[in-house]
């Protein structure tokens, strides 16, 4: 195995540009520093995707390979049961993380599918490379340690919210926690991920 | 702040006993390897307990400022709604992480009580001494990666099975998927963890 020295000196890639304009980089930095060399490096080893408005970039039943940031643009993961229902289990917007993770890491076929809700940027790791990276830049470790354990806070939260409150309980919350999400999407999306009709959904607006 | 090695050289603890008694270790190291230095540390900064049947180790409302680990027994945590109505969130039986996650990393009030279903022994690590080992065993980053990495699968499939499979479904994932928590709970602390009443999952289970 290489050592993350001998990696830094191999690193086949110059220092030509400045990274600071992607937001994966920002996001990675609220939590740990990255040199202009390991930015450069993931950077090399990720691809950036423009994507279209309706475009799928995970199929439910198929292997998910891939963990999306979303650079700009917002998308939503949902899944559709035997009998045609819908169910949307999350969203992203710029400056978030999005997979179907039980596909992701355990290499399951996918229960979600993920669909731009608006034309997008994202920038997609490979398993693999993900792997690759813990190993070389062992603090990337850290990042997603924090990454994980907010996302299992938010999922924890959920499901509690989704036992103990109201709908218009939850939806307060919701707009509350994800200002940014609501300006992005439709009510009847905002309705499928509260686990209610859109219709039930009106209703309680209106009070 | 201290090298990881002049960590290890001022460690003011002889190694004595050999740790491999306690369960937390070989759980620890399911994801990374530690040396007898590391474990002794760790366990001198731990509280090991021994607690009773019903005694509660959270109350719903205080801070939380403990991580769990059950070396041996069970727990399950669970929240008290305004109106009474007890939700049961998770199980944690030997060999399993519990806390008040948002409690815990955000030092909030917790929205979870915890209790023992029978006498446990339980190991305590405060909020602040794992941050320290995070820095002082950075390696412990990535098992903790990969915990809240698997907590975080859990409670997205969770939350989906929620939404997309019938009562019956779940109630037999649940079996599948926890069989040591079956054998420690009773059906009406399973009906609240689905999300049914006692009669409902009765009657699902006689079909």
């Amino acid at each position: 195995m290489l050592t993350y020295t001998k990696f830094i000196q191999t690193n086949p890639f110059p220092i030509l540009v400045s990274m600071t304009h992607y937001q994966i980089f920002r996001n990675i930095q609220k939590h740990i520093s990255l040199t202009e060399a390991e930015k450069q490096h993931i950077i090399s080893q990720c691809d950036v995707l423009d994507i279209q408005k309706k475009q799928r970039i995970l199929e439910q039943g198929k292997l998910c390979k891939k963990l999306y940031f979303v650079e700009s643009g917002s998308l939503r993961a949902f899944n559709l049961s035997a009998e045609g229902k819908e169910s949307t289990i999350m969203f992203a917007v710029k400056d978030w993380w999005i997979t179907d993770m039980n596909s992701f890491v355990n290499q399951k076929p996918a229960l979600l599918s993920i669909e731009a809700l608006e034309p997008c940027q994202i920038i997609s790791l490979d398993f693999h490379v993900l792997e690759q990276h813990y190993q070389f830049i062992p603090k990337l470790e850290r990042f997603f340690r924090i990454i994980f354990q907010n996302a299992y806070i938010r999922e924890q939260l959920r499901a509690l919210q989704s036992i103990s409150l109201t709908t218009e309980e939850r939806y307060r919350q919701f707009v509350e926690n994800y200002p940014a999400i609501v300006e992005k999407v439709t009510q009847k999306q905002i309705a499928s991920y509260l686990g209610v009709t859109p219709e039930f959904l009106s209703s309680v607006k209106k009070k």
